[in-house]
């Protein structure tokens, strides 16, 4: 059995919870909080600890998986832990992945430990899909859509708002945009041409609507690019019609082979979410299983999912997995 | 520059032969065939020798990518040039997959080269996404369909027909299969419930259409368990709009997750191809790559697209791919 950890517990870590309890190679050690344990409502009978009680169990735990926010926390946690565990993140800040995968590489030279970071399904499968497909049509052109599904930094941007008292947001993609790569258009899309943007805002008894609706769709880099739709809803049919994560989106390579690159291949991978943070958990544990199974094998050091060998994440045997999945 | 042979050259041959000259790191070294070289018709340049002449150049060569048919072929080719080479094959003979391995492993020990077989999409990436898919999501169901497209095998089953000139069949996907997977309805489908089959057929004159007709329907393996379309047509509009080998499909993974498993996640992964050889090729040419590497690291052995790290099939670097693709 696999001895896993998780560091937080919002959203992602009940998601992990979840998914190392559904396993069947895997055992959940505990959850470590920075918040008081004895406040911290788990699903399962899982003990809870201090986070700062996570160090001297470390030979307890094979993997830890950290399932604190990108901005904030993993930044420091991630190299924090990796000095004395296994482990895995989702750090998800685009632009600061070299800085963050050098801070975590160093880390796990210290006890010679595994980390995989930046885990999920974007960064993560969606990543994996467009490495595929540029290495299998190298003469082609990627399209990455997101969603439908609720963005929950856009989410954040419109609660920000004076006299806005919650706010789901939508990502939507361009149907029109969607058929024009799958018509094999290759088509050039501009911001505007791929997503639409979806509001529902519960607002201040007394607030100015017509305001704060100009407010969001001009809000620069969130929504000014985008055609966004706001709708005033009550707090009712928010909790009652808004209360899931959904997520997912589309992957595309679509690509010419032949001597004169003129046959058209084209590659779709898409996914759909019910709920994005567990999906994202999902993930993050097939990867600690990685993790886990690397380290094993004498093999230390930062890794993302370009580095994972796709046998390294199923809990069956090479041979078993030749015969069935082959 | 990584150094490519081609052993036999038929259309995946061709595919390679193209894909290889597409490719920014790549150098196509010979076409080795056992037919007379002189009568061999290749796209570009490349040189074409005798196959027996590849052993005496094996110092020029990095990779072998075996192009040779699984029945006849690859069985006995691949375990051949893995002595001496790193090779790369398609072998697509599902049941003999354990048993090819063990054969090309041995092999490869001999010199200490890296193998990979069953390369391609089906076995190739649509396995690697059942993988994935199963990894991901542990409690689930797999759907794989495949079409539209030309089955070589099925065409190859009604030219055996007496009286039967040509033929193409075509295996399609049923839409309400594939729309209610889509729909989250997790169906257990029948054979005849997944695919149809349409087959256009060109037959001498004079000969018995309602015979051969009734000769294809109801052929055990092939086509009695599937609704099966049979059109007579002329060897001109054969040649004229069935010249092409289109192929493709698609593989779900259908999933729950959650303490109670009540969230629902769908995995589609879709292939569009316009030409089943030509894709073919360039998987096969990616993961030559890929043996490369492993090979110039010291690693060997037989694989399979399940021991591949995706990072290998691209031309980048590590810390390019983090900082672009991630």
């Amino acid at each position: 059995m696999i001895r896993v950890g998780i560091v937080g517990y919002g959203n992602l870590g009940k998601g992990v919870e979840s998914a190392v309890i559904n396993s069947d190679d895997m055992e959940l050690v505990g959850v470590f909080s920075r918040r008081n344990p004895g406040d911290v409502v788990v699903q399962s009978d899982v003990k809870v600890y201090s986070i700062d009680d996570a160090f001297i169990m470390k030979d307890q735990i094979d993997v830890m998986v950290m399932c604190g926010g990108s901005a904030n926390d993993l930044v420091e946690q991630t190299p924090m832990f990796a000095k004395h565990f296994n482990v895995i993140d989702s750090f998800d800040t685009h632009a600061r992945i070299p800085e963050h995968f050098a801070n975590v590489d160093a880390a796990s030279q210290v006890e010679k430990t595994v980390s995989i970071i930046s885990v999920g399904w974007d960064p993560g499968l969606f990543s994996v899909q467009r490495l595929y497909g540029q290495a299998v049509l190298p003469n082609g052109k990627d399209y990455t859509f997101w969603g439908k599904g609720v963005s929950q930094g856009h989410s954040d941007a419109i609660r920000r708002i004076e006299g806005v008292l919650d706010a789901r947001q939508y990502t939507i993609p361009v149907e029109a945009a969607l058929a024009s790569v799958r018509n094999n258009e290759d088509p050039a899309l501009s911001t505007r041409q791929k997503h639409t943007r979806e509001c529902f805002v519960v607002i201040e008894e007394g607030a100015d609507a017509k305001k704060i609706e100009e407010t969001i769709v001009q809000m620069p880099n969130y929504f000014a690019d985008y055609d966004t739709t706001v709708h005033f809803i009550s707090m009712e049919e928010l909790q009652t019609n808004h209360a899931g994560i959904p997520h997912g989106g589309v992957v595309f390579r679509s690509g010419k082979t032949g001597m004169n690159l003129e046959t058209h291949q084209l590659i779709e991978y898409k996914l759909e979410l019910d709920s994005n943070p567990e999906f994202t958990a999902s993930v993050l544990v097939a990867y600690a299983r990685a993790a886990y199974r690397l380290h094993q094998n004498g093999d230390f050091g930062c890794k993302t999912v370009f580095d994972i060998a796709p046998g390294l994440l199923h809990e069956a045997d090479g041979a078993t997995l030749r015969k069935q999945l082959l």
